[in-house]
């Protein structure tokens, strides 16, 4: 096995720190939302640091940004890329360490005099986050095809600005197509934003692909009627088939087991008064799971749950899709990679999903594409309470080093290709 | 059996919709708030009534307002009465129908030439909806001293108003000294405001008592944390721990049987977002019998059971009590005296616990009392959809004649007591 590369952490960390401070909130935290004045100063403070380093800088037409640091050989480049916007209560480290972790293997490799054969490359994509424009992603959707340029272009964000609007205001649109730069391989290190490392006491979080989401809002309505003067028998109450559709989530979850998750975030009353049995309940129901099949045996049974607590109750049912994912695998080659690097350089680690989306699975139907997670404590993310420390940063930094480089094709100052 | 005393519908009808008039909203209903300029209008409408058939009309310190007819050998009267306040939503027959039914029958007596050895009156008392001024049953309860005056006179209503100043703004205060007037029996007669009459198709409830009422306010307490990222068994949702005490409170009313009944009318989640498990969750739950025990038993099992609920998710639970009255039951002689009037009067009928307050129960403890129930349309009060239909109120004002008039010692004209 090739030498560990050496990367230094102070400098990967007065970097976050400094983009950290753009957009900062008072109680800690940032707000970045994506094409806004904070974005574009987040974005030339980046490709700054990018064109410090002498990498060739492309910018697409939706505001993508990549550099690019040329191989010996040529062809399609290893990316690792991330995002550098946030929720409007973020942390420092979504996006934003996938982004300079990349940037910093490229140049402890430059400082170890390292060459890759392929090129190595470091990116960012508009609107990742999806805070201020939907759908999120869109950037690497567009990038790869999963999305339509146009129509993205076209999206009004929640302060009624179009993405075209937003990127010529802060002039973030570049000249290079979108689709022009395919990658090899695409590598993207991120906090895992949830519990289990920090549960489990593990370091990395091998990710094997991205659960499919599936939101509901479902709508039960009722009739009101006195809380004291009406008879069990005659109630048709909306609350109560709602709270049963949220244990029967639950139930969902523990039956299926993990992957499988299931909860119910919102649920809304009418009237909502103490002595009035409500003739109306809204609720959503998020389902995840990584099997597409396992994720719509979930849906059935919930609908199907839902449909029978109605009319045992007399009460209506009726539902629309909030959002629809199907789970994304990652290349099996690459995750396996991933694990054994992880392996070979004595970190704890442990395959798991992603549950949240990711820039990573706009580009799983493309190219070979894996991530890698690093713990976030107390599992807190899109928060400004969002932290990792350095220590379990330099983990995954690594890591991605290790993977990125042997991807490339390592090519040590002796001259040798690993 | 005397003959059934003849009472003028069309006149009682359109007593019933001129002071519905009074305060009347667009949609029909009314709103006749406690002691405002509406009130006062409503009262003198009334009291002019009594004045015109030649009542010894006295007005209480807290504006409670008797209208009485003396009897041939005096003596403690029977009272008839109710309340003319309404909610904010009120409907044309909540309160009204007692007091302008007891008005109904004093006049029909007149004009038959009926005399009563007790003296038989009609009243009505201030505030018994406590839409103005908490708590309800204000002025029958301080007429029967289970209130205290000063403490009453005292509260100050949604508007910043004491009910001193309310009663001096609109001069509702009589010089009467509460409790001067003691009843001999009340009796109210009243619409249901539930569905149990109309479905099962019955004339008269006789009713029995009205049911204690439990209203707990129960905040649960877990953790906010990724809808997608945070494993099951990591899980500490505490909108979970509330749809499982709200379906709780239904198997319990199933469990127990009529008459309980269980009621979670309110729930609120923080944050309330699709993808954020349930931090915190806020419901109510109003729990009703008849049966101070049974009341305290399905008190005694709800609560453990959020308890053990809030445990196995690892959620705190704490709880405060809304409102708590024991049950009252009414006079067995005087219950069985309105069951077999309405079985002398032809009339179908069943014995049923009121599920909301009403003044009698502020009598019950000093002075035999008991209720007549009309059916209310859909079960619908509290909402200017509040109806009974004439033929619906007709047999409860000769039923409630029948009662009255022979519990103060009927006289016909051929001079023979009852």
């Amino acid at each position: 096995m090739t030498a560990d590369l050496t990367i230094d952490l102070d400098r990967l960390m007065g970097r976050i720190a400094a983009l950290g401070r753009i957009g900062a909130l008072p109680g800690g935290g940032c707000k970045r939302l994506a094409l806004t004045p904070e974005d574009a100063e987040g974005r030339a403070l980046v490709t700054g640091w990018f064109r410090d380093l002498g990498l060739d800088v492309h910018t697409d037409v939706i505001g993508n940004c990549w550099a690019i640091r040329p191989g010996r050989s040529g062809g399609a480049p290893v990316v690792m890329g991330s995002h550098i916007d946030t929720v409007a209560t973020g942390g420092l480290y979504d996006g934003v360490l996938g982004v300079l972790g990349g940037l910093e293997v490229i140049e402890s490799a430059i400082q170890a005099g390292i060459e890759t054969e392929r090129p190595l490359a470091v990116a960012f994509f508009t609107n990742e986050e999806g805070a201020r424009f939907a759908p999120d992603m869109m950037g690497s959707g567009v990038a790869q095809g999963g999305l339509d340029l146009d129509e993205m272009l076209a999206k009004v964000g929640i302060d009624g600005v179009s993405v075209a609007e937003a990127l010529a205001a802060i002039g973030a649109a570049g000249s290079h197509p979108v689709g022009a730069l395919a990658p090899d391989t695409y590598l993207e290190l991120h906090i895992e934003q949830g519990p289990v490392l920090e549960a489990e006491g593990l370091a990395i979080g091998v990710v094997t692909g991205v659960q499919g989401i599936s939101w509901s809002e479902i709508t039960v309505e009722g009739q009101a009627a006195h809380a004291g003067t009406t008879p069990m028998a005659l109630r048709h109450d909306a609350g109560l088939v709602a709270a049963r559709i949220a244990a029967e989530a639950r139930a969902i979850a523990d039956a299926f087991g993990p992957p499988q998750v299931a909860t119910v975030g919102r649920i809304a009353l009418t009237p909502d008064l103490v002595n009035v049995i409500p003739e109306r309940a809204v609720l959503t129901v998020d389902l995840r799971n990584t099997d597409e099949a396992r994720l719509q045996a979930a849906e059935a049974r919930l609908f199907a749950q839902a449909e029978a607590f109605a009319a045992a109750e007399g009460c209506r049912l009726s539902r629309r899709t909030l959002a629809r994912f199907e789970p994304v695998a990652f290349d099996a080659t690459l995750v396996d990679a991933v694990e054994a690097g992880a392996a070979a350089l004595g970190l704890t680690h442990r395959r798991m999903p992603s549950g949240a989306g990711h820039d990573a699975q706009m580009f799983a139907p493309r190219c070979p594409s894996a991530m890698i997670f690093v713990p976030s404590q107390d599992g807190i993310s899109h928060n400004i309470r969002e932290y990792t420390a350095p220590a379990q940063i330099a983990p995954g930094v690594r890591l991605l080093a290790q993977v990125a480089l042997a991807r490339a094709g390592r090519v040590d100052q002796k001259g040798q290709t690993e």
